[in-house]
């Protein structure tokens, strides 16, 4: 599905999607920094935003334009968050909707804003109206690449897909482009996440499927705890493949919830591995607890916990410290029932450590993708949580980006 | 109160109390790993233990010796946490309260047992049983400081204090001694203290003082959010002092509590600014808040991020992250009446940066101990925090610490 040649589509890959990326001066580093998507046909909106009280400026502004159920397009920009910025803040992010309105020849509620960096500055707006310009003029079906990489910030690399599955007897293309590798932490608020789709579907069913999504996906990474006050994710339905449009819950709504669920677990997980200065892939299998919510707040225990991520870091099978972390998540358990493996290999069993083969331990510890598994012996539930290590990297990368 | 002399003095401050450090061969660097501290004449006890699920043998040990009211003494190693060790593990736990009541000529009930160190190894019980040995052999009123020593684990420093007050005409004494530098966190479970005193105090009115104390000194600090499964704090009151024993929250009562007060604050904020690989030491005053516990979460909220703990390594005065962190910590805010201040310094307010004089800014964050207040302007409760920053060293120390 997360093919080479689809994922650079992207959000251009369904029919009738344009984008661009263009260098509008936000960014320091002068890169790519501006980002317009646009479907001349009228798509249903769904979205999901970031639950900090101090949400900023964009995020309320997209929170209106999702609540018509259509829009045309997404503008959005890297290197300024446009967070903690008050009424003129507020008064940009709706001058960014404005502008690129204006200039696609749509309503200003028809475009959603979103903003991504510094907290506490307020945009350039004469670059950015210079950005959206220059961003329209050259939105093609080739730009989705552009635009990925000025969505990003201390993203090692852009986070896209795309692909193709067949809903009410027509080919239907899904396609995206996501960023976020700091202030990741549950409760959505993870990252800015970009979904195209040439499907037809209602709005409100478009809504419940990512909102559901969301919390099995986007909801259970966890990279430093931090949930940021810009993020969100959002998806662009217009209808142009041609299918039945899906007005409920039947076979093709299915399908069109398959694919978006494997888009968005693929995205969850590119974010995840790709953290900030981290060198591990970590997945946090919780198995028979007793409900969803426990085996999420085990789960997250465990990604959260600085002292497992440092240990994975030097590739110390440090197990007394998962234990630990699944002691103090505050869900009831049994240590005589709890079982926790790495990478398949039992490492603590009812109560006590197991034995294990140590040069085996030690290939698992030395992989890049490391598997958590915690048997909580008490239940049907489960949950996967997705997570990295905690790297000298990390200290460096944000004890050294000044404000 | 925290003079070098009496800190020297620590829990053999207050008359009748003993105590000693020796080299068991717990500890791999063969440095000082076993504790005993006595008091011939019985005290009054009482103690506040780890909440983690996989709490350690010696909890359930000590939890059983508190419950009767009454002590004789602690003996406590490092460099072995006796956790995870199944129903060896409580075996052994039992044996160091055996071992200890034999040599010291009183009952194994009347002995409090603690272990810190590496989870998931069981105790060498030779090593512990001649530590034990030596220990209570050595018992003397100068030995706290080698009790210190020998509780440490990666502490840079053993952490003392003692005092003296008038209390129902007779002078009173305390002392202490503690450790915790890693796996610190709220919820009580936050490191080994022993606190003795020659006050006369019924054991019930001794438990609530500790534990209404707990809740505003150890419960308040963070260094990594991880909770440990071995941590306790005691306190030995063995009435030598002769004052009328403590019996009512009269003004005796309340002068003892400022004084326990006093010691667990100190405590508690040189284990903060001791916490693992820590270069500041910060202090989060929460004000105006609607309630304490609200205080707290907005408190820990930040204590607990480390984007904030590596902006402070940093020194970059980011309140972005402040108020971010401040934002999802799970308390209705208002950002327009909220104001942080760095130092006195306010760096935001009503919804936006403040205005600063950057010099002096630069002053605030370039000193070791730093005060971030948070007021959030909707009542009249507020809380203090205490937490450190987050290193290189850090990393350095947890992913280096091999099991």
């Amino acid at each position: 599905m997360f093919s080479e040649k689809n994922a650079k589509a992207g959000v251009t890959f369904p029919t009738g999607f344009k984008a661009a990326g263009v260098r509008a001066g936000i960014k320091k580093s002068g890169n790519l920094d501006l980002a317009v998507i646009y479907t001349e046909k009228e798509a249903a909106v769904a979205g999901v935003f970031t639950q900090n009280a101090v949400a900023a400026a964009p995020v309320y502004v997209s929170q209106e334009a999702v609540k018509s159920g259509t829009a045309h397009a997404v503008v959005a920009n890297a290197g300024c968050a446009n967070a903690c910025t008050g009424e003129q803040g507020r008064k940009d992010a709706e001058a960014m909707a404005s502008m690129a309105a204006k200039e696609l020849g749509c309503k200003a509620e028809d475009v959603l804003v979103a903003s991504t960096g510094v907290i506490g500055v307020n945009l350039p707006m004469d670059r950015v109206e210079q950005g959206i310009r220059q961003a329209v003029s050259e939105l093609s079906e080739t730009g989705s690449q552009n635009a990925g990489n000025a969505i990003v910030t201390t993203d090692t690399y852009s986070k896209a897909c795309a692909t193709e599955v067949e809903i009410g007897g027509k080919s239907v293309r899904f396609g995206a482009i996501a960023k976020g590798s700091g202030m990741i932490q549950p409760n959505m608020a993870t990252m800015l996440c970009f979904i195209t789709t040439d499907a037809a579907i209602e709005s409100s069913l478009l809504q419940e499927a990512l909102s559901e999504i969301t919390e099995v996906t986007f909801n259970m990474i966890s990279i430093d705890g931090d949930m940021s006050t810009n993020d969100m994710a959002v998806v662009l339905a217009n209808g142009a493949a041609g299918n039945p449009v899906i007005r409920e819950k039947n076979e093709d709504y299915r399908k069109f919830f398959d694919t978006l669920l494997a888009i968005c677990t693929g995205l969850a997980q590119h974010i995840a591995a790709d953290g900030e200065g981290a060198t591990k892939f970590l997945t946090i299998d919780v198995k028979h607890a007793r409900s969803f919510e426990e085996a999420k707040a085990v789960g997250m225990s465990v990604a959260k916990s600085p002292l497992v991520k440092t240990a994975f870091f030097g590739e110390d099978p440090n197990w007394g410290r998962v234990i630990c972390a699944v002691g103090y998540a505050g869900v009831p358990m049994t240590p005589e029932k709890t079982v926790v493996e790495f990478g398949g290999i039992p490492v603590y069993a009812h109560g006590v450590g197991a034995k294990y083969d140590e040069e085996a331990l030690r290939k698992v510890m030395s992989e890049h993708d490391i598997v958590i598994t915690v048997d909580m012996g008490d239940g049907d539930s489960e949950a996967t949580v997705w997570s990295c290590d905690f790297s000298y990297e990390y200290v460096k990368i944000n004890g050294e980006y000044h404000t």
